[in-house]
């Protein structure tokens, strides 16, 4: 059952906003601690108490309009930080750890819509990670313009509006990609179907996954 | 006279501490003006207003104990953002960028001292900048043990200073070894000189490289 030489398992989620990550997180954990299994929920950037501190940098009004590498490497600073007090401690006590985003979002983000480019970015991954990888990652499939209507987009497609749709349509189409290159260990969930149904799909994958 | 497409000139300080270079730095940028020629002095980490508030972050007393790669990372986000706001902009406009610590300190402390991998950081370095290096390094080459009397040793070596000691003898071969396999990048600067004599030193190799 071990991956990578640790004992856990580490599970990431990606996917656009309003594909419903989050609920289905804390659906999922709970479902698996009901199984006895040992869980860890936890999300980038940020993720552990200095990772926070990064987080808080990244998210300070002062740094809007900050240049898309130097973004980046926060983003990559939080995440080793993140693998260092919180990831790798779990995994290495045999938990299960379920991160909300994790090195794909860089890349299809930073890489893709921001423009660094998906090899760039995949570079500084394996550096800031030291090659940790999910064991699995469950990719949430929605049409990224039933996404933006969930987080409330008006419906009415003015310029602001369409910016939006550009970037998310992006972002969509680079997490496609990512699934269609790592079929193994990218699993994409059908995020059009009811929370329940959701809920079952996702649950059976890990299952299956982690009981192999 | 244009080097990697950029119309001034990039050139670097390194040295372990107490070896002068803040000194000299103001001297040559004296220098330089008085012979009408238009100066940017900067230093890493920082020399923008962004890549301060990384500087800061760096420097936060909650961050101590952070894990070396994390700790990395901040460093190349600060650099790539001081790139993008200061340095680049500066050489754009012909200007000479006289900059205090740049990828080599992270190759040296990060890589060397910390611990991380020459090759890695390297790699890092290649990523965050973009491939931009200085045109000229200036290498303050002291003997560690006086660098040390220099900021403060009291001259006993008893087990903290002998700690200190190994730390900057490792970072001070490491500059050593940098400079051998950057010979035409790299000039190593006799810091065990008097003031006068190395600010005459850097003058000459500063003038040779820009009137070539």
């Amino acid at each position: 059952m071990e991956t990578q030489g640790l004992k856990g398992w580490f599970i990431s989620l990606e996917g656009g906003e309003g594909t419903g990550k989050s609920t289905q997180i804390a659906v999922l954990a709970e479902a698996l601690s009901a199984q006895g299994l040992s869980v860890v929920v936890t999300r980038e950037p940020g993720g552990s108490p200095k990772a926070d501190l990064i987080r808080s940098l990244i998210l300070d009004d002062r740094m809007v309009g900050l240049n898309s590498m130097a973004e980046l490497m926060l983003y990559e600073a939080s995440r080793a930080q993140h693998i260092a007090e919180t990831i790798r401690p779990a995994l290495e006590s045999g938990k299960i750890v379920l991160c909300d985003r994790f090195a794909d979002s860089s890349i299809v983000y930073q890489g893709g819509a921001r423009g660094l480019g998906l090899k760039l970015v995949d570079e500084a991954n394996r550096i800031a990670t030291q090659g940790l990888e999910p064991d699995l990652t469950l990719f949430f499939d929605l049409d990224p313009l039933v996404g933006l209507e969930r987080i409330g987009s008006r419906g009415v497609i003015d310029h602001m509006e369409r910016e939006r749709l550009e970037f998310h349509t992006m972002v969509y189409e680079g997490y496609k990609r990512l699934a269609q290159e790592n079929l193994v260990r990218i699993k994409s969930i059908d995020a059009s179907k009811t929370r329940e149904e959701i809920s079952e799909d996702i649950l059976k994958i890990v299952l299956k996954k982690i009981k192999d």
